[in-house]
């Protein structure tokens, strides 16, 4: 009998919690799920006869190591602040320890004393990172064992909702962190294109957005992620011409998103010093020239030059932005009162379903032939508690502790899935739960029109 | 003999420290100046009779509460962040202490401590905070005893250089944190205009400065700063219906900084990617869209959307943004290597004097009457060294010193240099040191124009 502990039983573990709790009697697994909210726990093991749960204050270094030192494989969920105090108890008490979250340098550290002990540690096992890695490095190493040359490598991702539940003319709903949706993009961001550095400075990247088509869907667009010259060498694509890595939205989003960029909507630095609430008419009007002849949304059109029957002023206008609904309370800073009004406007309703896509494609000489391969996948969620978020971080996880708990993982090295000995068995296994990934060359035409993305 | 105690010998404490020392045998002061560099501080003192110098590690409690205990009065011109470190010593040790820094919550809890013991412990006491409360509130006491009810209240300042030694076509040279510099106003900008709410994102902020004269100089542009609501209970002013504080720059700096901004050239967040050391043009080059045809400059006009002969590309071009001069090394954010180009480029020279400017404008309403009132400060360092900074920093501290001292403040009992019982004597002492405001009542004309502004 395996002892497994699962700390987290947020929105992103009930995939988990139900594979851990299914697979229990067949694999001989003892599982117990572990959160700060006992109702939480209870809400999620929904009296499943193989799941244990309980409340933990994980700050507390006695119940924290009591509730460690009793299992054997510590899958966590946590926020990753708080990795780091799960993963000493772990070091410490001699316990295995995997994660979904970006392995840091104290991770790492961490990962190469727990090898010395004999333990397995690692992270970077959910959706993204995680699937991103081992789908996008498996694509890679396909091309290498070929003997191609990569000449360019473009990876999407974005976390979207079901066509038929797309009900706004934002075509968005939240999936994941809502603050994380807000504060997206922030930064200077940098990739790589034709061998030449990439430099977009924030306030104008959503109007860099591209269209695309994903497997068969013509109705995505991309805008670059942050930072894709890390991949470089992450993924061994030192010169490479042509590097990045991107989000993607239904079409027809950014250009909006940017609007609300522009406005200055998204500055999450500086609370308004206002002294008496404001309405959000109000709020917008505060950054639009003084004009008593025009509307809010006329002044707001002039503001970001555009036409006042835009496609996005009906955008911004569905959120509510000229309407005399209140901000929120006093001394917030303007990214809070949006994430408020997003997270009721964006809100998923029971019966929605969610939606993931993600697309590595990969140009690369062959001989003297040039060719392009793409690899996608399109993956629904089953409804708001079964999302396919919550799929495609659980899965991962789960099957990398069913693995490794067949001793199925044993030459694996890095604290990240990287290697062909942890990637081959999980995207196998993925994909007999649904996970699939689609290969296919694309056709001359494709790939010149892919050529000019972004150029 | 009352022991004064100087934490601090850089560019901001030289009047201070040589003021205290020219008046140390008069006043009967004995004056140690402490700093982590004790070549600092024996450069600052030379060998003058009165004063003593010492290398102390503020860090260390041994050293700092021997050095602290040994004295009377503790003026701390040690970066902010430090403050707390003495003010707890002096709290415990039963020492006085005064700062040029904003009195932030923690330090506000150790002045009322303080002052329950007796102890004198005042912050903002320099240029700006300092001199601006101190005359701002003197002038705004002036119009209140004459019955007057205020409807504006504009307050603008700027460290520039004076107009002989301006040699570069930004107008400007570094004569405080360079640092500041780089990331001046990054935030959400709120002040209040007519009654209205008035908001300003960053990245639009330096294209919304507007040319005014000060004093007798029409050569100055003004935009307004961060947050000026805070004034609004700082200062007394609930109910005024327009409140900005504003950063002067000599006209046609703004327009050019405001490029920068467009460009990313200040974000601060994000260390750049590269593998391989840039030079400025293709540092710059990376935000452009690429084309063979034109050069950097060429395609920077075209992203900024002016002629490629305008004089804001004659001021990039100046700064090296389109020569082969390297970035610097590797692994910065654009922030750094901004910082590091103008440290240099704008480097204040020798025989270098300073400016300091900072005009109050002030409308009311006397009776029926609406009036406009002005006090200007036009102030010139005396070279390198004797700045005009160091003087409008130092002078303050110095004469709040003396005034204690002689027992001239007993009745002051705010944290900062908010009541006439400070600011009269205070403004009266600088005034004596030719640091004089000119006031003066506007004609109806200009009045007028000053109506226009930011409108």
């Amino acid at each position: 009998m395996k002892k497994i502990l699962v700390f987290g039983a947020g929105r992103s573990a009930t995939t988990l919690i139900w594979f851990l709790g299914d697979h229990a009697r067949s694999e001989e697994w003892h599982v117990t799920v572990a959160d700060a909210s006992g109702d939480l726990v209870q809400e999620k093991i929904r009296n499943h006869p193989a799941l244990h749960g309980t409340e933990v204050d994980v700050q507390s270094a006695k119940q924290r190591s009591a509730l460690i030192g009793a299992h054997d494989f510590v899958i966590s969920l946590l926020p990753w602040t708080l990795h780091t105090l799960v993963a000493r108890d772990c070091l410490r008490l001699g316990k295995h320890l995997i994660t979904a979250s970006y392995v840091n340098e104290e991770m790492r550290a961490l990962h190469a004393k727990a090898r010395k002990k004999g333990l397995f540690f690692m992270g970077e096992l959910g959706l993204d990172p995680g699937l991103d890695h081992m789908s996008a490095l498996h694509l890679i190493q396909k091309i290498k064992d070929e003997g191609g040359q990569i000449t360019s490598f473009h990876s999407y991702a974005g976390g979207l909702i079901a066509p038929s539940c797309d009900t706004n003319p934002w075509h968005y709903k939240i999936t994941w962190n809502p603050r994380n949706i807000v504060l997206a993009g922030q930064g200077t961001i940098q990739y790589r294109h034709h061998g030449d550095l990439r430099l977009i400075p924030y306030h104008q990247l959503f109007q860099s957005a591209m269209p695309i088509a994903i497997g068969d869907q013509d109705r995505y667009e991309v805008y670059p992620n942050r930072d894709s010259l890390r991949y470089i060498s992450m993924y061994g694509l030192s010169g490479v011409p042509s590097i990045m890595r991107g989000t993607v939205r239904v079409r027809g989003f950014s250009a909006a998103w940017g609007a609300l960029v522009q406005l200055g909507l998204t500055e999450s630095q500086t609370p308004l010093g206002v002294d008496k609430p404001l309405t959000w008419e109000e709020l917008i009007a505060g950054f639009l020239v003084r004009d008593v002849n025009l509307s809010v949304r006329e002044r707001c059109a002039d503001f970001l030059q555009i036409p006042a029957h835009h496609v996005v002023m009906d955008q911004l206008e569905w959120l509510g932005l000229f309407s005399d609904r209140p901000i929120g309370p006093l001394g917030l800073t303007p990214a809070d009162y949006l994430q408020g009004l997003l997270e009721e406007k964006w809100k998923l309703e029971p019966e929605d379903r969610d939606l993931v896509v993600m697309e590595h494609r990969i140009q690369y000489h062959s001989g003297r032939e040039g060719r392009e391969i793409r690899s996608s996948l399109i993956y629904e969620g089953t409804n708001k508690d079964k999302t396919a978020m919550a799929d495609l971080v659980g899965l991962p996880l789960a099957h990398a502790t069913r693995l490794f708990l067949r001793g199925k993982l044993k030459g694996v090295t890095l604290p990240v899935p990287f290697e062909p000995g942890i990637t081959t068995p999980m995207l196998d296994a993925l994909a007999g739960e649904g996970v699939c990934f689609e290969e296919r060359y694309c056709s001359p035409h494709e790939a010149a029109s892919f050529h000019h993305l972004s150029s």
